[in-house]
């Protein structure tokens, strides 16, 4: 089953030409999720080919306008395309009183069910889940209050093999509690091996996602071990000082907590608008961690 | 001196890959004025080299998103870019609220000073005036409240016949009367004529705007005989029905207001997205009005 990551804005607050401002679309198992919302991201979903109907959940990480000034347009061009389907929309309480004045100004009443979910930016909490995937999210250190999302996948189950356990002439009831590598007494007194009869699970892949925030060792708990993170880094270290100030990252900060956090891969974005390249972003991360990508519009990566 | 608008945005709600939702930039006597801002005007403005701190004047018609949602991330792009100058915005009475509100959760206090008159899409009054121009708005009839803009050029001075008047020898006191063409009395009892020392003053130019409306004959006062008229011609004749029910027009009903106002040219905008090229829109009201374009974004006009 997919789960990737395709990068629509890799921005900070002024929109350059090359860079528009944060969102993400996470695509895991077919569950659609649309991570922060800056100014023009329904054009970069049309642009790379995204199927805005498909998104039913929104997460929204703080209330800086370079990470949700897309959020009514968006949800108006749902709307016109003729949605039905309800929508749910993770992000900070007062967002909810926004997006409902723009759209009682304009007279629109939307077309489907808009479920908000209020965060306040400093918990660790579930906030949804189904039979395959988990949304987390947890605080960030940023100006204003400003959530962290995890999306992990869950444990899966075992893989049956099934010409051994056909051979073996078992009863079919059994294949749910071997898949969940549970051992099966039988009434004979035979015991069952789940190792025997199954192969191990393929590993469950989690992303983490830290839009804004100031260098911060706590964040590492919280993403510890995800196959892919993506971390801000506004700055490089020679802006140390006006990172600290504006409770933003460098890239070699970054890929501390990657490397701290032991992750898979790292991603950088959220590029301040002053550099016109990405190389020294990825050299200084790299000189910290190895596996590191500083992200452009448009690219998609697979976990 | 230049008097000029560029279409940042052609579309209707619905952006497309080659039409931003509404906004348009007039440059008229060194005056700098945004009509309408549309998500994603910004980076439309960096792309069409548009300075955007020259611009002092924003002209809101009414609150459907695709002629707002640009504003909130325009404002803090200018802040962020360092304004300190003043800037006024006139639009519908809640768009303050839209604003503040959303400065206001982001933390963010403006480097300038924001200047709000509210408008009522009922009055045809005139909003702004110095030496060299006026702006107006006028009322247009759509689904909720909406504002037509005029901009005009200030009725200017007749031009000196300057030799003529140095072999004279006449006071140069009299020059500001002859320029305003009125004739002076000597103390002799002569009559200097301010037809025989100056030349015609240029003719005053002007450019009307009519954002989102359905087809209204009382606009035609309002737009009488300016230079060029931009009018909305959200869709065509075969879906007069769908144009009536939206408040919208058609391309020949906007041409039918050209042509009653006696306008000079024509501009044909705000094309649903249902639409794929212009040549049907072009077709139809030339129909009715010869001097006519399709407008597409970047495009220049000079008035």
């Amino acid at each position: 089953m997919n789960f990737e990551v395709t990068i629509l804005g890799s921005g900070a607050a002024l929109p350059t030409s090359n860079r528009n401002p944060t969102a993400q679309y996470v695509s895991c198992n077919d569950r659609h999720i649309l991570i922060d919302c800056g100014e023009g991201t329904q054009v970069q979903l049309r642009k790379y080919h995204v199927h805005i109907q498909k998104i039913n959940h929104i997460l929204i990480s703080h209330l800086h306008g370079d990470h949700f000034f897309g959020l009514v347009g968006f949800l108006s061009s749902m709307h016109l395309l003729g949605r039905d389907k309800g929508l749910t929309i993770y992000g900070p309480e007062e967002l909810e009183q926004i997006i409902r004045l723009q759209l009682e100004v304009g007279g629109a009443r939307l077309g489907f069910e808009l479920n908000f979910v209020a965060l306040n930016g400093k918990e660790n909490r579930l906030l949804f889940e189904d039979k395959i995937i988990e949304i987390w999210t947890f605080p960030l250190s940023h100006r204003i209050p400003t959530n962290g999302f995890l999306i992990k996948e869950k444990p899966r189950d075992r893989k049956l093999n099934a010409e051994l356990f056909e051979e073996a002439g078992l009863s079919l009831t059994l294949i749910p509690k071997l898949k969940q590598g549970i051992d099966v007494e039988l009434d004979s007194g035979e015991v069952i091996y789940a190792d025997e009869y199954t192969y191990p699970a393929k590993p469950s892949r989690s992303y983490g996602y830290c839009s804004d925030t100031i260098y911060d060792e706590r964040i590492v708990a919280y993403v510890k071990h995800v196959n892919l993170l993506y971390h801000e880094a506004t700055f490089l270290d020679d802006k140390l000082d006006r990172a600290k100030q504006t409770f933003h990252s460098t890239a070699s900060q970054a890929a501390s907590i990657a490397k701290q956090a032991e992750v898979g891969k790292l991603l950088l974005g959220h590029l301040s608008a002053r550099y016109d390249n990405s190389l020294k972003h990825f050299e200084e991360a790299s000189a910290v961690f190895k596996n590191v990508r500083v992200v452009e519009d448009g690219e998609t990566y697979l976990i």
